[in-house]
């Protein structure tokens, strides 16, 4: 490499031009030149040598300079007069340094991981999804790569109409359903248009999913917290709140993990009617119960009232990120034309991929698989719980990837009971962690405890580590016990 | 089947009940009570028989009945009092009946369509993309199947940064690269963020893409139409217009086919720079230039002032949903943080597979394939108008995936000749179609041809059918001519 005085400024020659294989030297030029320039080892007003110089001294064609020379011209780095020569122009800004962001998901290093909300991504049926994707990708007509119908492929909505009122018990017409990139898309797709009708708040369950009122907030809507009690969402607050809408769990309340009573699903269709307003029906989990078969979904009861929103982040893995709306009469039409204004539908080979997997009945079996993994997850759970914290009461229906464990007192004031086990290698979430409540003095702690992705023998050793951190002076000591 | 009174009420018992095997008999019975009440054979308030009653008249077992009543009366179907019976709730309303909606892309019947947009899908290369398939599921992680970088996956944005640096002379940080599902998720999330800062209007090239204008309505923002002249964006308009961000394609006007020139290119980034504002680059077909290397984008020349953005749409198939941004440093963590609350990222295998795709050259060797079989139907064409409708001017740099080809005026009114061409079997748009300026009088048309979807042979036999349908009456007649 030499240096050399060109105009005034130095710049450093790209010899590696010459070096380059002939059929590459043009592309090597040009680079080299755009770099000089935004770098400002070409300064603006600089005159570049002439073609013939540059040529020679490069040992390449002058052809290969000239076009290099009107590339960059075309583009802006350069301009330049008939036969006066060219300079360096001034349309140049260099990109400002970078700043690290820590927006990827939290790096590992924790032992044992109890937080809650993904299932076991091992359990993925790879070779079944492969082959579904195969004979996907084989049954497509070329034209149907083109952009997709907004609500989803036909045979995807017609397959999961079917899959969801077998399963979930809800009135599904594939003319209402719409496929979508997950229960946050879903939750943005209704935040907009309830916003664009008018509405400015909208209910959420307290506690709840923290991600339900961040993703309405992002459509313009503030969430209010509505609080619970041992049937659901209690009806005087909702009642009270001015909301037309509201989020609900109501077949296994996160991270509460209580079902809604019968009466409560009434009582809030009910109420839904009075305020001529509407429930989402966030099926998170709904396809894992232990020890009968699931309660339908509320859609069922009443599909104009009733927004009901599900994925297969639980039951396949978040990464697909696809699933699926079912909308009343009253909002389908608006929600599809936010979807298409959104990203003009969901990616249309994901979706074919899925509607072969529910059509042959692979997803029904990969549910059994996992079914039975996660229940023997959580008895392993509940077995060590009760073996190593003694006195630990675990609530909630046998359903879902988490259980609610409420750890007796004298295992250390709840304020630090989520440190302690972290310092100690254990990652686990307290019930505060999810709502405003707070957890009441000296009444020990309830951990939100999420099981699906650990083997037993993670478990078991993840809560024989948890009672070492948290033990009581002394042993088994009562400290605080009995308050 | 045989009808029934049950309680006052008549209802149609499940006989299939009985029919069906052991294992489904449950199942059945509840979707047939579950319909029984949704459809009003059986009214609120109706008492059933007895679980003893029922059962004997199916033939089943009390205990499948009772688990059934139980299961209905949980979801909110029924509603029991021990020992006291079991009576259909009240909680039930029906779906309202469905209405055709006609949201999917227009049926074909059209026997040549010359409407611009879409890339020959039947080139998707399948084989190769279905190897990137199994590459990037082998490849992948079990833990990389959980809730994505909503940035995009990490060998995506290298990959895709390399690309872009080399094919589109871009300064692609991988930090500051998203991807996202095509130009429309990349406009949406930018108009939101621009609004998010205070901004209510935005420019947008008229005649250009009317989507574009409909992108930023849904994001809340009101599209000002900003007219070109034969160097691009008029500078003296878009000084006048008051907005701070406009959307641009520089490297190939849609529709009018120029590219930008380049003092044109470096007055757009001084207007941005003087107002503090932003152009937004959309390279829809940056890929395809025929008579030369393709200009590289303006991003290029101040990466802080330009968002870059593009998808494989054109190069490889919209139904993929797959595309990216590059965004300045003032933008890039509002945006980061929309698309997370959008679709918490997108879907982890699909970019796999691109990422595989492209790092092994893939994507390069479909591009030259691509840029083969167009720069054949750009020559079919124009040869096939020279041939046809002779006085036609093909106009617009040789790029891309459409032609503007000024039709004189001989050859009819403006208004009426996309629907003769039609009427014919013949689908075309003119310009007037995608601007507010609408067509000089007397002066012919200017007709908008999408090329890269048909093969040769049909181009021709398009254009053939097209001067039938719109000949002059008495043959080659001068009618009109001159004017």
């Amino acid at each position: 490499m030499t240096d050399r005085e060109v105009g005034g400024g130095t710049w450093e020659l790209p010899a590696c031009v010459a070096a380059a294989p002939v059929r590459r030297r043009g592309r090597v030029l040009r680079e080299a030149l755009r770099d000089a320039v935004r770098s400002g080892r070409l300064a603006p007003g600089t005159r570049l040598p002439s073609t013939r110089e540059l040529a020679a001294e490069l040992g390449v064609s002058r052809g290969l300079v000239t076009e290099a020379y009107e590339q960059l011209t075309a583009e802006g780095y350069l301009r330049s007069a008939r036969g006066a020569g060219t300079w360096v122009g001034d349309a140049v800004r260099a990109a400002a340094p970078g700043r690290a962001r820590d927006l990827a998901p939290r790096s590992p290093g924790v032992r044992v991981d109890f937080r809650p909300g993904v299932p076991d991504l091992s359990l993925f049926p790879r070779a079944a999804w492969a082959a579904a994707y195969r004979a996907a990708l084989g049954g497509l007509a070329h034209r149907r790569l083109g952009y997709p119908d907004p609500r989803g492929l036909p045979e995807l909505r017609t397959a999961l109409a079917a899959l969801l009122t077998r399963r979930r018990g809800v009135v599904a017409d594939p003319e209402r359903l719409v496929v979508c990139s997950g229960v946050a898309q879903a939750l943005t797709l209704v935040g907009s248009v309830l916003r664009e009708r008018g509405e400015r708040i909208v209910g959420v369950e307290d506690p709840g999913s923290p991600e339900h009122g961040t993703l309405f907030a992002a459509a313009g809507l503030r969430a209010v917290g509505l609080p619970l009690d041992p049937e659901g969402l209690a009806p005087g607050p909702l009642a009270a709140s001015g909301v037309r809408a509201v989020v609900t769990t109501p077949a296994h309340q996160f991270p509460c993990g209580i079902g809604y009573s019968a009466a409560r699903r009434a009582g809030l269709l009910g109420w839904a009617r009075s305020v001529d307003g509407w429930v989402v029906e966030d099926d998170y989990d709904g396809d894992f119960r232990y020890d009968r078969e699931p309660v339908g979904a509320l859609q069922g009861l009443d599909p104009e009232r009733v927004v009901y929103t599900g994925s297969v982040s639980k039951s396949l893995a978040p990464g697909l990120r696809l699933g699926w709306l079912l909308l009343p009469e009253s909002l389908a039409g608006a929600v599809v034309e936010r979807k298409r204004t959104m990203d003009l539908g969901h990616p249309v080979l994901d979706q074919a991929v899925l509607a072969d997997f529910v059509a042959r009945g692979g997803y029904d079996r990969h549910l059994r698989r996992c079914r039975s993994a996660y229940r023997e997850r959580r008895d392993a759970l509940v077995a060590a719980l009760a073996a190593a914290l003694p006195g630990t009461e675990v609530s909630g229906i046998a359903a879902g990837l988490h259980v609610i464990a409420r750890v007796p007192a004298r295992y250390g004031p709840a304020a630090v009971f989520a440190e302690r086990a972290g310092a100690a290698g254990v990652e686990v979430r307290t019930l505060a962690d999810f709502g405003t409540g707070g957890e009441p003095d000296g009444d020990g702690v309830s951990l939100v405890l999420g099981y699906a992705h650990l083997t037993p023998g993670e478990i078991t050793r993840g809560v024989e580590a948890l009672a070492r951190a948290v033990a009581p002076a002394g042993g088994a000591g009562r400290r605080g016990a009995g308050r």
